[in-house]
């Protein structure tokens, strides 16, 4: 696996949905599916699922993730999830299951490029219809549709597809909560929701040098205040992680300004209430600075919580093998949560150095990795036999 | 005038300093130029000075502008003194004057591409080596010596270039003073002191999601409560028209961001006291983030008082024609003020509809607009007598 790791790095450390580098990411994953002599199934909207055996028709365990990344990426966020499930099959292959093993790679998880985020594995568990998905644009107008085809992976088995028997994601927790407890495996219990929103402010483009400061409206600064306004938000967290000026220019007042509001919490009705809390400080700083407010909703998942049996599995099989374990929910969207809707759903979290993901700095040790690997694969087998 | 205008909007509406436009803009310009049967110069910076008659030695009475923009445009900022100029020596030409006459259109005066602004004037009076002008670079990496080649206007002529006998300037207020007074002519007194200035934030990319409030590092929070800081300086004018996170992810916690502060007073002291306010507010709030500052001077232009005498002609002149006049200084950066360091230098100001510039809803009325060529005509024939 870390040879596949690092391959899947040199090819395209970087893979925003559907660009040339998330097809080359894409052939090296279909390559090596063919190599352990799965079959490989592409969707109508992308993702990839490899079976085992070939021939295979029953419901499957499903061990999954994604290979697309954000513009900032590190080496392990999502392939690890996809890859260790390779590793499932290599050291499975030989042994009697009672079920079929499935590993997929879900389109376009972290809505960096496409929103909303998980957008294949919500349309997989039919979330979305794939009409709708393939309907999404970037911020260039180009749509999820045209760019499957565009690089070979507008797939032809149908969307939404049969629930799997049980599905097990691995994924580095890309927080600091493992490391500073000095764990190795977390236990995850469920996903905090998520509400993104994009707001749109539109004052007036005028010369920096001749508009008195009071007849400005001054859409830059109207966006300042509300990013400024997020960080105190009563919520778990918050970020505001775009905002773009236009015409962006050192002497003229910006005429326009989009934002992005990222807000998520494990308690949907703490998620409710700072939505309200933001809506109403911004239609204040609006009025005050003369602008108009355009919200649009990017996405919005309530709370997920893992079936209670699945966690225990995974806490038990984790101390069977004498690896210290903590149960802890994650702060990340993961395709686990949309998998949760329709079957038994489990993830295990391996430690990421300084907390730090989405940074080339990423970071997860060898041995933390094999671990996690040697945990998933005994949930598998468990869960196949 | 009012033709001419038309045509070079209908050529180019926005014609960014080097661009394919600006060259469709001085192509015009020079046929202009040459329909009139004035001699036409380009200096090693791109500056293009037409003189009458076209064998003429003698220092010109100048008249002169740009016709670079903003992204945002209007039709006047800088063509309007330009072609202001070409009707001068289409009304004079059958005259018998005491000096020559010349039109001058400055090379990037908007400083939208390339920082300093007035970066042609600035070299064409010696205030900056040529050499420092041609290796000045865009956001793109690209040089203005580059570009000058690129578009054809990397000319002969030796820069800076021997002082006018004097030199005048018309151009749209771009703020509502004249407009609230209801006047239609300003004698402009001089022109605020400016200050651009560009702050690289460095702070750490992570993930939305996971990564605790207290343990972040967020370049855009910071950079957002700069733009709030920057509203409250005790400065005349105080923006920030350009603001660019890294990677603008909806959901990385930004790593870096990039703004930039222009700050302008016509009193020198307050100005130099406002930078000094911010960079300690900034050392502050850097701290507090836990981020690196980094900062770059873009430009940085003492407040410009014009000549007493000159300032007396223009009211004069314009009181003589019956027409309402007030002094005010300017409130955005000219090519005059450069020009004011080596020659008398005046400036006539017509009034902006609502303030409006930097906008393509930047208006004057075809009646103000002939009152400024009016006045600048009789300014030159007086000058040049």
């Amino acid at each position: 696996m870390h040879d596949r790791l690092e391959a899947l790095w040199s090819a395209a450390p970087v893979r925003l949905a559907l660009t040339d580098e998330d097809r080359a990411g894409r052939d090296l994953l279909v390559a090596w599916m063919r190599e352990l002599e799965m079959r490989v199934d592409v969707d109508v909207v992308g993702n990839i699922t490899g079976t085992w055996p070939a021939h295979a028709t029953e419901s499957p365990v499903m061990v999954g993730s994604h290979i697309d990344t954000v513009r900032t990426a590190g080496r392990f966020d999502g392939a690890l999830g996809v890859l260790a499930g390779l590793e499932c099959v290599a050291a499975l292959a030989g042994e009697r299951l009672r079920r079929p093993l499935a590993v997929s790679a879900f389109t376009d998880e972290e809505g960096s490029r496409f929103a909303p985020d998980m957008l294949g594995s919500l349309a997989f568990v039919g979330g979305m219809s794939a009409e709708d998905a393939l309907a999404v644009t970037d911020r260039d107008g180009l749509t999820v549709g045209g760019e499957l085809a565009r690089i070979g992976y507008a797939g032809e088995t149908s969307c939404p597809r049969p629930p799997p028997a049980a599905y097990v994601e691995l994924h580095i927790e890309q927080g600091p909560v493992l490391e500073a407890a000095g764990v190795t495996i977390g236990a995850v219990t469920g996903v905090q929701g998520i509400s993104w929103q994009e707001l749109t402010i539109t004052g007036q483009a005028n010369h920096a040098g001749t508009t008195p400061m009071h007849l400005r409206h001054d859409a830059g600064f109207a966006a300042a205040e509300v990013a400024v306004a997020v960080r105190g938000l009563d919520v778990a967290v918050a970020t505001v992680g775009r905002l773009d000026l236009h015409p962006d220019l050192v002497n003229v007042v910006p005429g326009s300004a989009v934002l992005t509001v990222d807000l998520r919490d494990t308690d949907d009705a703490v998620l409710s209430a700072a939505e309200k809390q933001l809506a109403a400080r911004c239609a204040e700083l609006a009025e005050a600075e003369g602008v108009e407010l355009s919200w649009r909703r990017l996405a919005r998942f309530e709370p997920v919580h893992f079936d209670p049996a699945m966690v225990d599995l995974v806490e038990e099989v984790a101390r069977t093998q004498g690896r210290s374990v903590l149960r802890l929910p994650s702060g990340a969207g993961h395709d686990a949560q949309m998998l949760a809707r329709v079957c038994p759903a489990a993830m295990v979290f391996v430690p990421s150095a300084n907390g730090v993901s989405h940074n080339p700095a990423e970071h997860t040790s060898p041995g933390d990795l094999d671990a996690g690997v040697a945990v998933l694969l005994e949930l598998v087998r468990r869960l196949a036999s």
